[in-house]
């Protein structure tokens, strides 16, 4: 094999680790290995994969690594996705642990986080993201009312909830048309950008069709929810021309994939190994600090396989002021803070909620002291009172 | 509400149902209820999901209902996806076993059960799928040779192995020229069509220009990993009026969905409710007979969900002909019998392998024994030698 695939399978105690290794690397490359067949014996043996490990782990789980040659695949998501796991998955528990592609492999990000900050004109802090709330039931005007009140606070990105579709109520052209004069203004007193991340939605060439016209119009960024609409969208986004603009990956449904001790897929390898391979510039993900259960671990393993591939890191889901000290000890400033109650909720007003962030990003700059009683009167403070200090 | 869609979540023993509903009911649609939301109140309330059901079942775990607005989303799977489980599959264990849709809600299939049999002139006989083997390895020409051997036997569909794609070793455009002079000799013999369900690859806009280019060559089926592509594509080639022809949806990844006791989606909800309202026309899963550990119940919902709909079924894994009376029996008539190496590794060759299974559904309508000391000498006898009498 010139270029190979790795791939780690965990299975759990009692299941025959060989055996089931056998099963992969005959079943998911040549299918069928029958004696019928010596004659194209050549042809086919090059496309076999090989075992390259098996090891126990403490938990009595055993760990074993494959080698398929890449030239099975065409370099995609899809047909990568289908060979490492496809007709497998259904034969038993086991877990995909870990993914590791040439390096030329798949679609590389566009803009990544070096080039957020240059469309945002901000090289040293971590950046400031929002989310709409509510999520349904605000029409295109009450977007642009809340964009207002927190784009002059000095948020850098702002982001519709996952869940809002492209609906009647609220479509998704008429927020852009509606938010372009809030974007434009504060690009006008301020000189810099505020991106905003529409969500994606329809059918895939809905989404491409979509996704075109938002540029088209001036639209700077762009959301999807990956595993919901599956990678082969979001690598079509990302090497469209006419789709010049980063790309937000959502992790909507990671848990249907992922939450299982024993079956589908480590979170790291499938948020941050194929978001990055796939071509997101920045991929979402729940923090460990936040409102979900996630292992510290597995945040950090996400983390480690997106900035090996210069893409952004987002922790979210119950992010908020009072918790920046904790995410920049473990981030530094290369992150992305997103926030949706966090700033939304602000007991003073959304504008208050950026304000918070920033006020915390300066005391985090000074070594200021995070202490409830060392906080001045002010958004911090207001936060804090509210939510707490991680 | 209006137009409802409702799921069923199960949770394991020991989580508190009552309150996860509610977080679902809230979470999954306004996505925050906060007192200052409040003005906004009437417009929020209509997309609220409503708690309509709480059981227990007898393995201690618990059964929610929650009913959405059906105009929370856009009539499509990638957001009806998000809303139901997008999110929500990170707050904890919780497996979808069941989403009631609107009957006019997605895709409907354009050919199904009914559509196929009339492109094939099969009125009244289960039809006879074969499978490409093996998967890698074999040229245009190789594929060609093999489509020979089966074809005049009977063989009414075969298909692409689902893991070979666009490779440039065998390109799919190049598979279907080697493969049309023989689909038209077959034709020009019999009168009747083969199809050939093309196996789809690349990223959407790939995936999407390459089924046109197939189908303007003449390309009479289409076969879509849909979890390892999106449903959203699955859903634009059904909507696709230059991609008119059935398109077979390969349950690969599903065990990365489905298989794990308290994550993720039950099988009929997913391969059946799913596959059939994105547009599938026929739809492949494990049969428990095969080769897969399925259990029986999951089989009886997928097909039960697939005929709601006029999907046409298709017991798969492990085929073989000595497995027909016991599929027969469950099935009747109405059911793609697709078998890999229960065609392509008979003992006598391919086409014997096609023979087999028209002898046994021959015998099958004259209710003749299928003992093997009952069986005549031939491919059925010598296919029930090699894999035994299910």
């Amino acid at each position: 094999m010139s270029h190979v695939i790795e791939v780690d399978y965990q299975f759990p105690a009692g299941v025959d680790a060989a055996r089931q290794a056998q099963a992969i690397a005959i079943g998911q490359t040549a299918g069928s290995w029958d004696a019928r067949f010596q004659h194209r014996e050549a042809q086919l043996r090059g496309h076999l994969a090989e075992l390259r490990d098996i090891r126990s782990l403490p938990s009595g789980r055993q760990l074993v690594t494959i080698a398929f040659p890449a030239e099975n695949v065409d370099g995609r998501m899809g047909s990568l996705l289908t060979m490492i796991f496809g007709k497998y998955s259904l034969a038993g528990p086991a877990k995909v642990m870990a993914i590791r592609l040439p390096v030329d492999y798949g679609q590389a990000c566009r803009f990544g986080l070096a080039g957020i900050r240059k469309k945002l004109h901000v090289a040293e802090r971590p950046l400031i993201m929002a989310i709409f709330k509510p999520a349904l039931g605000l029409s295109a005007e009450d977007h642009a009312e809340i964009l207002a009140e927190v784009a002059m606070a000095g948020l850098d990105i702002i982001k519709d909830d996952e869940i809002l579709p492209n609906l009647p109520s609220a479509a998704t052209l008429a927020r852009w048309e509606a938010c372009v004069p809030i974007i434009e203004a504060r690009r006008d007193r301020t000189g810099r950008d505020l991106l905003y991340a529409m969500n994606l939605s329809g059918d895939a060439r809905q989404v491409q069709d979509l996704a075109r016209q938002l540029v088209a119009r001036g639209a700077n960024a762009l959301l999807l929810n990956v595993l919901t609409y599956g990678f082969p969208i979001l690598e079509a986004l990302a090497a469209d021309p006419e789709v010049n603009v980063p790309i937000f990956a959502h992790p909507a449904l990671a848990g249907a994939w992922c939450a299982a001790p024993d079956h589908g897929f480590a979170y790291p390898a499938l948020l941050g190994t194929v978001m990055s391979y796939a071509g997101a510039d920045a991929v979402l993900y729940p923090a460990h600090y936040g409102s979900l259960p996630f292992p510290e671990t597995d945040e950090q393993g996400i983390v480690q396989a997106l900035r090996a591939r210069d893409v952004a890191p987002v922790p979210s889901a119950g992010v908020h002021p009072g918790m920046l000290s904790a995410i920049l000890k473990d981030y530094g400033k290369d992150v992305i803070l997103n926030a949706g109650t966090g700033i939304m909720d602000h007991p003073m007003g959304p504008a208050s909620g950026v304000l918070a962030f920033h006020e915390g990003l300066e005391r985090w700059q000074d070594g200021a002291s995070w202490q409830l009683s060392d906080l001045p009167a002010g958004p911090l403070r207001a936060a804090v009172e509210k939510w707490g200090n991680a």
